[in-house]
């Protein structure tokens, strides 16, 4: 019997060969789409699913990709030929809310903001909020430590992460972490498995660290600049009067442009979005109205025409200016969006390579940054080919830009990617970020974790 | 030549053979001291040093222990018989200090309070907090994951970590992680290394997250109610209201009646504590006064006798009642100071447990715990042998009653340890925690990092 037949017996209907159901596996929100044909996408809507396609998946020693909503931007989990797609979107119960201990208990396909809505009813809140906070699954945001637009401030998915259960490649169960906010014992699996692409492990069940909503108001400060390096310098001055916003968004003029066309005026919350460069903060808490004074001020000595929204609504107008960047690049053309990181400190050089880039190569990068941690997303635009390939790869005049931009981050003592994960399309930038020693070192622990490498095996490493 | 013949050879006068430092080397401030000799204790001072003595040790497959200031409480540091100890006291630089980026650079053996001294300058803070800040080192920190006071609030010392510059087994260097607030590049080997006490490799370089100290008064509320059922009621209440105080200690009545005992009137800052439970919560940022004051109508309306100090120097006067807990019973005798963490919903519970175990068997057992986070700090006190033993070692009617507490705490769905690892004195519960999937798998990862089984091999596991 073929791994196929077996899996089909054992786990009946939600095994799919549906043409439609293969194809829509390959692909990712990155664009990129995986050569060749999967044998299968399994709907899993419980543990033991997962188990048994573990355990098929060793014995015959198959890959096995495991996706959640396909949000990733990264190519990190999209059916490769002939791998087992394993779905974890049907396992989107949300187990218990504990507001006592401030935790819930979750399975890995619910979308995080279903559980912020179930959360919202106990005045609680789950930190990590990844741009895509309304499509994507919370074991995606645990697979890729996914980031967002409140790091500076609330910390990393792994910081909401108190315990997994995880299905080994053999189909084993594990239980890793605790559901206290401390606790040493033994090494931090919890950790390792946050960040790992799914190449460890399967993530089934998530315990997550939630937060009281704060007390008192949310104030948004918004502001246009004449250029980016005013917007930048304003955004450090913030930081270096140790005020600490909870979002902090920076918008370079090319990419500014872009969205104020796609918004339209009656969109722009009154701002004069059609030149400069847009730095948007939201403080919360019960100092958040003090807070965002001193913000504003700062933006105004700095040469913006400030505009501070002390509701939530009005500020969520604002904030919608930055959450429209993405479907306003779509329309343009497909884009590659990047993920460097680099110290604040160098953040404005950051926008000046990246500037410098654009200019020698002809290719237009709006880019937009989670300002308060040195986060940036230049978007590679790459118009649509006139000869209609869809197979969402990349032209290799692009690669060879994003190259540049790469080693100017690790140069300016930064990373590759700050949030979105290595996936397969920055494997070959890995070992020049982390040096043979540590390489090597990953390899070897993949080895000892998946000894049949068929965990996400075209992922991470190459 | 015998390995230590050649590491005298090598290394010349950083190598110790003196009785008193050998025998030093074998106590941690938990009063256990590991039987037998070390071969020598090296003061090491330079990276080049400790590579130096992980070559030698592979070469001759001799054990090393590596040692901070000694202040650990879990029996993790302990230069055991035939080892090498590796002291990492006299690397305690701070490399650098970076207020824009908010981080520092600093060798392992840097005292805690020191590099917050340096950091004050810059209206900067480490905020990793351990009862032990004063005296214990950043690296030794780092090897535990140590909790402290503050951790409900900012984190776990995991969070402050952000790169780490590590030598392994054989000597050769690597590093891990970024010098930015995110990164994904890879698996977290930065997090697998934090509270790995001593197993995985040697920290030489820590680069940490500093944060700006909070602008804003500290208001220091505390509180003494009849029992300690009330008390934690209070600090229950407290977070269901959503307030977020800095620290928030609980001191029971038996422990309260020993520091009671300690500082004598004049150093109770006015308050009863002869009798009752102590509760005390700190608060922070613009928001402190307003915050302050609703925890003292929470504390008030759980029938506490309240106290609010709002500048810092009353406030420390405060917080010096917590600060006594350990030397005011280390006038009793040997203190077994155990650390279980449970969910903050379960600790009166754990109270109760504790306290029926005490009663049962005649064993004092005075607690303090950090109420914010449900880590309870029972403390075993050891009258004095009369026959003047000194070897520190527990007696066994001591380890039955916390044999039956940490059976109680995993019951609870807590931990054998919140924050003092596991070291050589817990070992003998951790595959009951763990599991047997997780613990088989920790002790591969270990054998796949230090295949030779030389980095402080007595630790963790047995």
């Amino acid at each position: 019997m073929t791994v196929l037949a077996r899996l089909q017996h054992e786990l009946g209907e939600i095994v799919s060969v549906e043409s439609s159901d293969l194809v829509a596996s390959r692909r990712d929100r990155s664009g990129w789409m995986a050569p060749g044909t999967p044998l299968a996408v399994v709907n899993a809507t419980s543990i033991e699913h997962v188990q048994c396609v573990l355990r098929l998946a060793s014995e015959y020693r198959v890959p096995v990709i495991t996706r959640g909503a396909g949000t990733g931007l990264a190519g990190g989990a999209c059916g490769s030929d002939g791998s087992i797609v394993l779905s974890l979107a049907g396992m989107n119960r949300i187990l218990e809310i504990r507001p006592e201990d401030e935790l819930a208990v979750v399975e890995p396909g619910v979308i995080n903001q279903h559980v912020n809505d179930a959360l919202a009813e106990h005045g609680l809140w789950f930190a990590p909020d990844p741009a895509s906070k309304a499509i994507s699954t919370v074991g995606g945001n645990i697979a890729t430590n996914a980031g967002g637009l409140l790091c500076a401030k609330y910390g990393v998915t792994r910081e909401a992460v108190l315990a997994l259960t995880v299905v080994l490649a053999d189909g084993t169960l594990l239980h890793t972490g605790h559901r206290t906010v401390k606790g040493v014992t033994g090494y931090d699996l919890t950790a390792l498995l946050t960040g790992s692409e799914g190449t460890l492990g399967v993530i089934v069940e998530a315990t997550v660290r939630v937060r009281a909503i704060p007390l008192g108001d949310t104030v948004t400060v918004a502001a246009v600049f004449p250029d980016v390096a005013g917007a930048a310098a304003a955004s450090a001055r913030i930081t270096a009067e140790r005020l600490r916003p909870a979002v902090m968004e920076l918008i370079d003029p090319v990419a500014l442009a872009i969205v104020a066309r796609f918004l339209g005026p009656e969109r722009c919350a009154g701002l004069p979005l059609g030149t400069g460069a847009f730095l948007l903060a939201q403080t919360d808490g019960e100092g958040a109205g003090l807070e965002a004074e001193r913000v504003a001020a700062v933006m105004r000595s700095g040469g913006g025409d400030v505009q501070v929204s002390r509701d939530r609504e009005s500020g969520e107008q604002l904030l919608a200016i930055r959450r429209a960047m993405h479907p306003a690049l779509e329309q343009h053309g497909t884009v590659l969006i990047e993920d460097v990181s680099v110290p604040r400190s160098r953040m404005a050089e950051m926008f000046a390579v990246i500037a410098d880039i654009s200019l020698r190569t002809g290719v237009s990068i709006p880019v937009v940054a989670h300002a308060g941690d040195g986060n940036l997303h230049p978007n590679f635009v790459i118009p649509p080919d006139p000869s209609g390939r869809t197979d969402g790869s990349v032209p290799e005049h692009i690669w060879a830009a994003a190259d540049e931009m790469f080693r100017a981050a690790l140069r300016l003592g930064g990373t590759l990617t700050g949030e979105h994960g290595v996936g397969v399309l920055k494997r070959r930038w890995l070992r020049d970020e982390l040096g043979d020693t540590s390489f090597d070192l990953q390899r070897r622990l993949k080895a000892v974790i998946d000894p049949l490498g068929i965990l996400n095996p075209d992922v991470m490493f190459q």
